[in-house]
């Protein structure tokens, strides 16, 4: 994969591109099967289908959950990109850049935030989540709330028109759509409001049964290699009805199962028919997992570590990411001032 | 006053400079006397005192609540700024610019805010007194809860060390203190903590006897003409037991008297004494007063003419403003992205 390429989408009539999407990467650690197969494995699809993407790694919104982390900042930015890459962003089709080299989305927020009500982000459910889930650390600070709005004026800034959801997620597109039309309602039609792209997230569990996350430890990460892949699979939890080979097991509760249905769906049926019936052993079925698993993610392991041995690759698809982006942050932000009076006498 | 003297600060060596003061005005109305016996006298009497004085137009802290006027904010702009100038405040000795000037101010805005928490700013009295004030329009938005966390980087980003605030206020400063110190126990000693500066701002009674407020509709304008201050002089409320000259009166409830204890300090004894013994009656008490603020709003609603004749005289004057601010706000962002990480790998 050549990632500096000259920019083929200079060449490409407006006309023939699809809708803009927009979808933001936290960089709170390496990329795992949940993200590839999820929501990284999707930008990937919809940048080959040919939409006008654009992506970014979302260093400002890391600080609302992990502020006291800060020192990891400039190393979990290189790994995010790099895992990008080497997954398939290619930064010849998609504009992928750094959020907080778009200083406009800060002085956006600041202008949105004074017609965003407190009542709608108090009412979004995943800050309630964030609040319960992080009770033991202090994160009720004052951006953790102003996620929502700081998330919509990532997508208006640059003229985000879709952006990928999943079934689930749909609602949290819906305080976005609102900020829009309240400043369109107030200032004139100056924003775009942004439509979900209904996508297909997959719930992915880790080896505890429970969603596979980096913080639950229980993950497989797309940068490991071959023994570390099978030592994890290995640690998965199955059905514990079906403790000997020849016990029927149950492939509805079992995430391994749940793991094949994403990376076997080809051998899905044979599999589902010989766990049933017990000739299918745990050992055997996790050593087929893992083998698929090592042979799919081979390829983006290898990609990654060449990538990483290019000096200033990170640095320069960052910079090109911004040198596309800049320019249409700017305008946006152009555009919003003036509707709100903010120029000069 | 040449308001566009070459810069006499560059030419003074640091070592004789007292410190860096930082004051903002919100761009809500016409200035009036209130304003001018309070922060806008002060900021004067500071400025040639020869602090080092930071003064700045706050347009954006204007949207917190009256997001739904911003059609007049250009006009606003203009006025306050020639409304500063005709009062004394001079370009030449002190930094005047306007905040939506500095969009590192609200890049470090939203840096500070991940580390400010939300219980910090609920429990600032302001907040509650504005939300109640303006319980009939729509103000309970982020921006407003946020008005505390704006002032601090307002005050930080240039380095402010003193901000003149009346006995009643030091509690206003305190929250800007602490989320200083939160800032630089996480990330270094990066910031400087503001100190207050103990001012006497009296409190300034209108018309009613309520504090002398444009919105209230109690107050006389600087730039009001000789009748305008007849006429309102004449219609403010007087100790309702003295009726006829001869009653005796009761000064301290009187809002003429405290008016006069601000403008004609040197008649005050006499006053009191002919007020209370009946001799002085209330209408030549009022025109006593209306003589005297006549003589001295004069010279400021003169200057206010002839400054507002001068084409381009605003613009230059924040353009000036803005050029000796940036580069300060700049650097401070500078080191607050760079203790906070925020440098590309």
């Amino acid at each position: 994969m050549t990632v500096l390429a000259a920019d083929s989408r200079a060449q490409e009539p407006v006309s023939t591109r699809r809708g803009r999407v927009l979808t933001g990467f936290r960089p709170t650690g390496d990329l795992h099967v949940g993200h590839w197969a999820g929501n990284v494995g999707n930008a990937v699809r919809l940048q080959d289908e040919g939409y006008d993407c654009y992506y970014f790694v979302a260093d400002w919104h890391m600080l609302t959950t992990h502020y006291d982390r800060t020192a990891e900042l400039p190393a979990l930015v290189e790994g995010i990109v790099l895992d990008l890459l080497a997954c398939g962003i290619d930064p010849a089709r998609s504009v992928l850049y750094l959020q907080s080299d778009l200083p406009e989305v800060a002085e956006m927020a600041l202008l949105l935030g004074m017609i965003t009500p407190l009542g709608w982000l108090e009412r979004v459910p995943t800050y309630k989540e964030r609040l319960r889930d992080m009770a033991e650390r202090d994160v009720a600070n004052f951006g953790l709330l102003g996620y929502p709005l700081l998330q919509t004026v990532d997508i208006s800034i640059v003229r985000g028109e879709l952006v990928p959801v999943g079934e689930d997620q749909v609602s949290h597109l819906e305080i976005s759509r609102e900020i829009v039309r309240r400043f369109n309602r107030l200032f004139g039609e100056v924003l775009v409001e942004p439509q979900p792209l209904l996508s297909d997230f997959p719930l992915v569990p880790g080896s505890d049964g429970r969603k596979m996350s980096k913080s639950l430890d229980n993950a497989i990460g797309i940068r490991d290699g071959e023994d570390a892949i099978r030592a994890k699979v290995k640690s998965f939890i199955t059905d514990p009805l079906k403790v000997h080979r020849g016990d029927p097991g149950r492939p509805e509760i079992c995430p391994i199962f749940h793991l094949q249905a994403l990376f076997s769906p080809d051998r899905l049926q044979w599999i589902d028919e010989h766990c049933r019936s017990g000739e299918l052993g745990c050992v055997q079925n996790k050593t087929n997992l893992a083998d698929r698993l090592i042979e799919e993610l081979r390829p983006i392991r290898e990609r990654r570590i060449d990538l990483a041995k290019e000096p200033g690759l990170v640095s320069n698809v960052l910079e090109k990411g911004r040198e596309l982006a800049r320019p249409v942050a700017r305008e946006t932000l152009a555009a919003v001032r003036d509707a709100m009076g903010f120029s000069r006498p």
